[in-house]
């Protein structure tokens, strides 16, 4: 699986490229029959919005699950990383973000290698997100919002927000929002689920709460260039992975195979 | 101006109907030109969001800007609501919604007749919403999402939501809403400013929080069928209007007529 010219020059021109249906229906089945579990874990990776019940990110699930094991090992995602980033990665950040029906809350607008460099001393943006839709994402249930080409502003200035929702994060000033998107317009990329959009560490985005009936899970997984590995431990492991070994492919249909298992 | 028999079908079946660009850009300007001295009044119509300085809504506009009294006697509002409510109507509640660029906050899932009924003992959901976009409505902004057929299913139970939001609303409980767009799906009507959506009083409707950089204000009139006014005087005159009296059009080029004129 390698990207074709043209996606890779979207991805330099715009910062993103969108797979509709990387995975298949079965494939994310596998995925979403471990949720459950996951959600109903009591350990601090598995962080609350500020009802304290609903699940906003689930942190480091590929640790303590087989599915998304297989899914931060997966060829159709990590073949394409190495294309874009020239060479091996290592997962650096890997959450399922829950956004669930009602009660998800906004992420508020931010670049990631931000965070990254400030909070993780991470040398250069050779990182990036990849996220697989385990539910379909449409207008209603809080699709992520891009901003074509802000990758190229470089980091941006930003204050942390420790307030707005239960997870802190860098956020961009209206003012740097409002030009850049002025510029570049905003993209909202929906489709079913298993649909995988890859984007550059730098690129601004955000996503509003859901208050559709309607949950908008979806996987996010960080890789990083494991040159390019970060220098600073002061977040959690679990948030800032520290194990830089290159991510060795498993088969095509690792994720399949596991479909055709019965569940334990 | 009145509605096709295709038109007023799909009102009897969906509960609403979408007009875009009913109004020209030209008459929409009309109306804009005078918002930034609305919405820096200092007077309780004017209501602000939880952080004290957005416009949250400006109620009964009509009374004391021009262009929106002129808005609340047009033809091509006015004559399609007394087709489909059958008679003279009057106007109830008008107001300006701001739902400012990143500050613009969440109308939860609610019905208009359902407060209407409770608060303002309004006989009969012989009574409707109409809404002009002062500005393109996008997916991006805090669209309106409707629930299509949800006006069949009457008066639902609702809790006084005290809390969410700087202004007290009577909302539905999660699994109501649930049900409601399993059954009917949802839209979200989008479209040029000066498109008009006129929705039954019984439909159920939300819209997010805008959190884009861009500002998405609507204006709704609420229209109510004269025989049919509210009997009880709980709510502020400026909320809940108490003057029965039939509107009377205006001609069709009376917000244009003011586009022509200098601002005073």
């Amino acid at each position: 699986m390698q990207l074709s010219e043209d996606q890779v020059r979207q991805f330099e021109e715009q910062g993103y490229v969108f797979l509709p249906s990387q995975f298949t229906e079965a494939e994310v089945a596998a995925m979403k029959a471990d949720i459950p579990r996951i959600f109903a874990m009591d350990r601090q990776e598995v962080w609350r919005e500020k009802d304290g019940k609903s699940v906003r990110t689930a942190f480091a699930a590929h640790t303590y699950s087989e599915p998304f094991h297989r899914l931060a090992h997966h060829p159709r995602m990590i073949e394409p990383v190495k294309q874009l980033l020239g060479g091996d990665v290592y997962v650096h950040q890997f959450k399922i973000n829950g956004k669930e029906a009602f009660e998800g809350d906004v992420w508020q607008w931010h670049q990631d290698y931000g965070t990254w460099k400030r909070d993780d001393d991470m040398p250069e943006p050779r990182a990036m997100n990849i996220s697989v839709f385990l539910d379909e994402v449409t207008e209603f249930n809080g699709a992520l919002m891009i901003i074509p080409g802000s990758h190229k502003a470089g980091v941006l200035e930003a204050g942390h927000d420790l307030e707005t929702t239960s997870y802190p994060l860098w956020t961009l000033d209206k003012e740097t929002v409002a030009r850049l998107a002025d510029e570049g317009g905003i993209v909202a990329p929906k489709g079913p689920a298993g649909s995988m959009l890859m984007f550059h560490g730098n690129i601004v985005h955000a996503s509003p709460p859901n208050i559709s009936p309607w949950r908008r899970m979806i996987t996010y997984i960080s890789l990083c260039h494991c040159d390019n590995h970060i220098r600073q431990f002061k977040r959690p492991e679990w948030i800032a992975h520290r194990d830089f070994t290159p991510i060795e492919c498993m088969a095509d249909d690792c994720l399949l195979d596991l479909s055709r298992q019965p569940a334990e």
